[in-house]
């Protein structure tokens, strides 16, 4: 993508990793530039949720790997070396523990690093800029591949909204928790970049505003017209004649494509189920599990009644009132007309097409 | 109700007007005590949205002529008491120059007002504190009567609600807007006062939020059980089976049955309809206006766009992104179990039956 990126590394393993600061958008855009060796400001940025989303936080961890070993690219000892790749490897896996995109991220890092240094031990060798150069290949291989799900991803879904179509989406499934494009609007950053027309309306995504404060900044920063709502006016907006599709994002989809994602996202499906539009949810083969049979077995995580109640710096509902705060909903197949995925869309929403699309 | 009252009186025509200030809820519980003879803080009362809701304007306007004559309740010059009776109306009336509620109440005092001067022109005699207590019979009429309306749609509601029910519940109709029960809560409050056990779902309703600030502090303040979700979670606690029937309350009923309620109501009764809960309305017969055939009449208001982007004192969306923000949507008369007014349940909701029950 043109506009600003939200990981990108400049130079060789000397370089620099910049990130868009995610926690002060939308109001201010800034891009951290991680000066040479801080590995401390990368956990910072992670832990924080300066970065954020699945993808995001494994390509910034990987980045951080070679930003960590900086400090030690004159390091001649080899012990010394590895040492302290081990010690930035395991620091940064404790930026955020339950991110499975970060350890995943980090295993490669780490077998990559094994396997140079075996072929250094055998070949009794040892340079450390080679060790860095082949950690940012690496690096820099999983943000391309990323990259290439998400322009895949955005192919495919682009295929499926009609020129000039209004299109709906809910929360932030965009390039700003990915290294590119995003899932959801990724089809609608490949439409407008082939020429299609679309208009989106974003859904604001209490309590936590992902589309106001993320998917309306996107979007805009890509010039594509689009409209905020309150999740409550969708139904509005679709009486209205405005919306042809809706495209949504996905945490996690079972083998018969109940899809658990953003709390609301089943009552937009519910809506344009009603109101006769196609609901499409965009998602990499890494959201499936199809250990698990269907949406009734994942667990709906509760949060804080305080995103509710004090969501931003100011009280808005009554002392000790009680809260229902699920983190995300279950959208049944039955109500998603496909599922758009980096090798192809899964229409109609079958186990069987499931199990032939993702091979 | 035995709790905080919106608006009463106390005394006789030299006594104080007190009103709960809206504005500050549901942080701080405040009454104004309207020391005498100070109509204008009444004017900046209704002005600045302390007190808001057709019926409890029109309430709070009627006692504050009672408020604004006291300073001359001692005038024995019967031009000078009527100039500054006339005076004080006229003032009163605009403190909110589109509220049809406030001009009624006005008019009626005026009248009263004209008839008890008719009456003492004939006899020659002219008592300033029996004008004023005439006054103050009439405010507390326009009071009760509400307070009636109120009632009986309680009634009437809580007949519809199965003892053990989760109700679901949309923006504030409640207490507040009326002088006494609401519409909507109205039938939640007559059901908890006659030993049926509720628990309500509040949506917060954004963007005001009156569900969060205002329903969920009424509720808890009757001791009512009240769980506060985001609207986006109203699809969601219904297919848990949380939900057994929703109750809205109504600016505008169209001769058809079509409802004009706060923006997000269809959103409610469409997620209603497709989980098979009935979905209620109710309302004073004032709401209805049967000059009106049908929903697509009525034309929708468009509110700011800072209310969405700037709604909690902090910005939460780009600056000048595109907002759509309609004041309020269109239920249609097909997704409405029933209305619920002072005259009856109306069910189902067809003309015939409308122009049947209210006679």
């Amino acid at each position: 993508m043109s506009k600003p990126e939200t990981i990108h590394w400049e130079g060789d393993a000397n370089g620099t990793l910049f990130m868009i600061d995610q926690t002060l958008l939308p109001v201010e855009f800034r891009e951290i530039d991680f000066s040479k060796g801080c590995v401390e400001k990368v956990w910072e940025a992670i832990h924080s949720l300066r970065v954020r989303g699945a993808p995001a936080i494994g390509i910034a961890a990987a980045y951080g790997v070679c930003i960590g070993i900086q400090p030690v690219l004159n390091e001649m000892d080899e012990d010394k070396f590895f040492a302290k790749l081990n010690e930035v490897i395991d620091y940064l896996a404790g930026s955020r523990p339950t991110a499975v995109n970060l350890f995943w991220a980090l295993d490669r890092m780490r077998d990559v690093a094994n396997s140079v240094k075996q072929l250094m031990d055998v070949t009794q060798t040892f340079h450390p800029m080679e060790v860095a150069n082949r950690l940012l290949m690496e690096a820099r291989a999983i943000h391309e591949e990323d990259r290439e799900i998400c322009r895949a991803i955005g192919r495919f879904g682009a295929e499926l909204l009609p020129d000039g179509a209004g299109v709906l989406t809910h929360c932030n499934a965009g390039g700003l928790a990915t290294a590119d494009y995003g899932t959801a609007l990724a089809a609608f950053f490949w439409a407008a970049e082939h020429g299609k027309k679309l208009h989106i309306y974003a859904d604001e995504t209490r309590p936590l505003l992902q589309g106001a404060r993320l998917t309306a900044w996107e979007l805009k920063e890509h010039g594509i017209p689009v409209t905020l709502i309150c999740d409550n006016m969708a139904a509005q907006v679709m009486r209205e004649g405005k919306i042809q599709a809706v495209v949504v994002g996905a945490d996690r989809i079972t083998a018969n494509g109940d899809t658990a994602n953003k709390i609301g996202t089943y009552s937009v499906a519910c809506l344009a189920h009603l109101h006769n539009i196609p609901f499409y949810v965009a998602a990499p083969k890494s959201t499936f599990d199809l250990t698990l049979a269907a949406g009734e077995q994942i667990p709906i995580e509760q949060r804080s009644p305080l995103e509710v109640t004090h969501g931003f710096g100011k009280q808005t509902a009554p002392d000790g009132i009680d809260v229902f705060n699920p983190a995300f909903d279950v959208t049944p197949a039955k109500y998603i007309a496909g599922i758009i995925t980096e090798l192809g869309v899964i229409s109609p929403v079958t186990e069987e097409n499931i199990r032939k699309v993702l091979g």
